[in-house]
């Protein structure tokens, strides 16, 4: 059982926090700049890209996550501000200054993200009006307007909080996100938001958050494209009144087991929303000779082309799996190889198990979510990925997503 | 200048070699074994895939090529004998005696090679069918059958053949290949089979096409899809009549060149026939720290599938070649990045030349062919990966073509 429960609201659901959506017009004729501003200076915690093309965001927010503090996030979509030379970094710190302008507040605690095409300046013009519409729209449920406002080839706005109780008093975690495509888990690659209202100490926010990411925006992968703008932060204020958390607290697993649901429900949904994606599946190594070479089968399959379109085209093609295992580099032996769907043994010692018809497989194929799982019967190291299928209305999408 | 010429026909172009091409009905209704066979035995090299799970006929080949001797190769498409248990390699074996017996040669000198479905047993009594069939309708122009009977997904068959002179002596060189899908630049992404009537010391052989393997095969890339069944072999039964050739002869580079010449006019013929592409495209990395970072940077590139589906979608998204280069784990400075488009430097120091319309390099994406040239400024590394776009068309081929 779970020591914390599912409640509305996104980013704002945790006091002390308002956000917005505005419609800037820097690309597409909808909401496209978001801000989420704490009552009062936060604590924050980041994770990164570990693309070596990095977005000016990524510059500009690391080395403000050296003081940890924060107390508001802007956010635009349309543009990446990426691969734009030495006016990235400027636009960033602009952005920020305007914000901290249009909202009272020390400069230093103004956090910047931007998601969209690389290599196009941003327009600053549209940024500056958009950032004061932004400051003006704020409100205590406007996680939704935001949650819109970040997305691009997103088809819906990926938003989850939870509640616990930390010493008996209420905690509140909210989060929200964006991505669907060049999403492929090596941090996390797209933009994810995280508030809470606990006080937590900052470099136990981090761990928490680190941690959180393993297990979730790093564990997903539509496409294996790796983006170089991905961001997650993570802002905790302290407005529930709790004594301040830290690892070392008593309850401190509550906490961090909350942040973890928030985490993976919002990655999941990353997954779900993959670009052209008819299919959920989740593709499990065991008895690898390590974790490591766990995670490098798993992510073999969870990327091959021919296995993504063979599950969207109903295939339960086997081949194409044990095919991806034996070029990723994980140790493997052919005759030890188990491969089941769902709970059925498809595959046992390397070859189709004589009582499994085609058909039982396809039975599996053929739903919206599955599992694969994978034992290599080695060793004990063991990994997941979340993933989807890959369609022709993937091609599509990309094909006409013009620069 | 080149010292050889281009000559009609493929495998059977050389001296001393007969084939053909015959219907067995072991998955499509159409040609689907193919039979190689010299005159007298020769000596043969080979090269094989790296992927750790491997179909029969590679153990098989990998054995007899320790004697590098060979007087026959039998060769079936529709099912690829991998992932099948013992029960492969018996069914290779028994091929190879087929085929000797319908011969009335040497069992040992008979290679076999299968492609197709992976997990699947061979219907051996279809098979048995089709050796008999394949022998009987040996023919001296048959290379054009045998070239057909390979293919798989292949939309055209794959054929080239070359004439030099060694000593005054003419020395023709011919060959065939099958692969469209599943192809990935690590070892000979398909099936290839070449021939001469040149007489050719064996280790000097195997030198000659493993190194002209590295410079064709293994720089091709369809889907970064590596198969379990790659196959280079390469026969020589000095029917040419000319003194043996080794790697110290002094016309070795004129045979060395000419060999090269026939396996990368196949390879490129594999990555033209690439499932669903409709361009061609060749991309080069120099001014890497290494040739081995200039490699990993250029399949990042090529295997890229939002870089493959802007190139169909005709966009010139030089921002997903930029991103791409960040994740492939080989060394780079933004802003000393260039790239190009033929010759359009599109990207100067890591952002977009101010004297480069988007229109301008449109022009060059809307060809059937074109290059990509990526200068990371950084050292003298260089590779070169030749590869193909990426369309729904793909898609619909892998998602259609059912276990």
């Amino acid at each position: 059982m779970s020591a914390y429960e599912v409640i509305s609201g996104g980013i704002t659901a945790p006091k002390g926090y308002r956000a917005s959506g505005v419609q800037a017009g820097i690309k597409y004729p909808r909401p496209d700049m978001a801000m989420i501003v704490s009552d009062k200076a936060a604590v924050i915690a980041g994770t990164f890209t570990r693309n070596k093309i990095q977005g000016a965001h990524i510059k500009f927010c690391r080395e403000r996550l050296i003081a940890r503090k924060a107390q508001a996030i802007v956010v635009n979509s349309g543009c990446a501000n990426a691969c734009v030379g030495t006016q990235g970094l400027l636009d960033a710190r602009k952005m920020a200054k305007l914000t901290a302008a249009s909202l009272g507040i020390n400069e230093k605690y103004v956090f910047v993200c931007s998601t969209g095409t690389i290599g196009i300046p941003l327009p600053m013009d549209k940024i500056e009006t958009g950032i004061a519409a932004a400051a003006e729209s704020l409100s205590s449920d406007g996680g939704n307007l935001a949650a819109k406002a970040i997305m691009t080839t997103d088809t819906v706005d990926k938003q989850f909080a939870v509640e616990c109780k930390i010493n008996g008093i209420p905690v509140k975690i909210g989060g929200m996100a964006k991505g669907a495509g060049m999403i492929e888990p090596n941090m996390a690659t797209m933009l994810a938001f995280m508030t809470t209202d606990a006080a937590v100490e900052a470099k136990s926010l981090q761990t928490c958050l680190s941690d959180a990411v393993a297990e979730s925006f790093n564990r997903i992968s539509v496409d294996g494209d790796q983006s170089c703008n991905d961001t997650v932060l993570f802002m905790a204020n302290g407005c529930a009144g709790n004594t301040t958390l830290d690892v070392k607290h008593p309850e401190w697993s509550i906490f961090r087991d909350a942040v973890g649901a928030v985490a993976k429900e919002l990655a999941l949904k990353v997954v779900r929303d993959g670009e052209g994606a008819t299919k959920f599946v989740t593709v499990t190594v065991c008895g690898a000779v390590s974790n490591t070479q766990a995670r490098m089968a798993a992510r073999a399959i969870a990327n091959s082309l021919l296995v993504k379109t063979s599950w969207f085209g109903g295939d339960p093609n086997w081949g194409r799996i044990i095919d991806a295992i034996g070029y990723s580099g994980a140790e493997v032996i052919e005759d030890r190889v188990n491969i089941s769907f769902d709970e059925l043994m498809a595959v046992k010692g390397g070859k189709k198990s004589p009582n499994v018809s085609i058909e039982d497989m396809e039975n599996v194929i053929a739903k919206k979510s599955f599992a694969i799982e994978v034992n290599l019967n080695l060793g004990k190291g063991k990994d997941i990925v979340y993933t989807c299928d890959c369609s022709e209305e993937y091609v599509k999408i990309n094909a006409e997503y013009m620069t």
